[in-house]
């Protein structure tokens, strides 16, 4: 009881920006688990992310960091995977070790597909999304090659998804779980470009799949803070 | 006891090629375990790993695959986490779940450094390695800029590895763990590079880290196979 009221006293803090991709991952997790947290927002205008207190807990320079009393930890899917560990009884089940097909086979799938977001779609999506919208806010203006190059090898990644959800409703089985969410912040925002039409919608499962994972009340709340704020051009 | 002898019976079969280094990270995680295994080469130069039979158990046409009985999984990296997670009890304690410093601290640090490997470290080596060996032995030259550009690359990650192993002897703490193992089959292709001298003989404890970590009989056993076999130019 007393261990419980001391750690109650130390609410997990992250450090981040609400329109950061990453960011938003680590925030969908916190929501989908139920948990209190307390946010301390870093001004990525003002480069504070690249300054000596910054760089103690995070060497990178880079959001999200989380803090769990003594615990730092950077990188959003190390930190969504330690949530998802450490609060695996409460809230959604992530990692699906309550699933009935069994926690060896479920997990596991989890492990797979978390790992073809982060080699495979994530290298794939992430330089579309850069050149929309972070290239304007910058003052440039997105490079087509790369968008096209990028869309495609999108595409090729997709066409592994489709047939998957032919299979499974969710990429790791029948249930939502990790390996789903940490694709939600990424494609929220490649939906807002014109190569959401052919890369998203032309792939029906892919589609419906993320209608479903997008419209939970979870990242619902993480969605209204995602807004570039882009210069006017 | 059946159901152990059961088990014994079906045993771990891994999909891969002795040179290839995503296939060798899944062997010394096997041999740090401890574990029998089966070993089914595929032939990379046929492709038969881009054709229906190998598709259907890795639908990106990559190795390395596992199958644990009925279980297929592939992503390298996913398969090592499921079999230091299945077997954290046997052989070296990859996940510092076993840690005197509490398996919290030491299991998150596993986490995000094993994160910094997949995010950071591997996008830059990987393309340096490609270039030295694949190019070439696939009998064209290996691209200058391509190699130069990612070494740069790979030094600013090291510079950030070098500060962490000032404060502890391994990526995620005083142990050897998981984080550490997924560095090693890149890097030994790496060593027998020129970019080798700068990038790590420059960095003292980065070189001290990879003396030890290179160094461990699971991967000594790995290494005897890693041999690329280049058409002579
Ligand atoms: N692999 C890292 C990537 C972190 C990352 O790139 N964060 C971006 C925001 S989404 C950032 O900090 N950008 C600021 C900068 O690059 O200066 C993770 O998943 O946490
Ligand atoms: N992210 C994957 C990458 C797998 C991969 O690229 N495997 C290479 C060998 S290291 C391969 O299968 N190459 C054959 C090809 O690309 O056709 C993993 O870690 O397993």
């Amino acid at each position: 009881m007393a261990a419980q009221e001391a750690e109650a006293a130390v609410p997990l803090k992250l450090h981040g920006a609400a329109m950061s991709a990453c960011t938003a991952r680590v925030l969908t997790c916190l929501h989908e688990k139920g948990l209190d947290f307390e946010f301390v927002p870093v001004d990525l205008f003002s480069g504070e992310h690249k300054l000596p207190p910054f760089l103690s807990i995070s060497p990178f320079g880079l959001i999200p960091v989380l803090q769990d009393g003594d615990l730092t930890l950077f990188e959003s899917r190390a930190i969504t995977a330690y949530i998802a560990e450490k609060y695996k009884d409460t809230g959604s089940d992530l990692l699906l070790t309550r699933h009935e097909a069994g926690p060896a086979a479920a997990a596991a799938a989890v492990k797979v597909w978390t790992e073809v977001e982060s080699q495979h779609f994530n290298p794939a999506i992430a330089p579309i999304v850069y050149q929309y919208f972070v290239a304007s806010m910058q003052g440039g203006s997105p490079d087509q090659a790369a968008i096209d190059g990028h869309a495609e090898k999108l595409g090729k990644v997709l066409d592994v998804y489709e047939a998957r959800l032919e299979k499974s409703k969710y990429l790791a089985g029948d249930s939502y779980s990790l390996a789903d969410l940490h694709h939600v912040p990424y494609t929220y925002y490649l939906m807002k470009t014109p190569v959401a039409a052919s890369v998203v919608g032309g792939r029906p499962r892919v589609k419906a799949w993320w209608e479903d994972i997008s419209g939970r009340p979870a990242f619902l709340k993480v969605a209204q803070g995602m807004e570039f704020v882009a210069k006017e051009k």
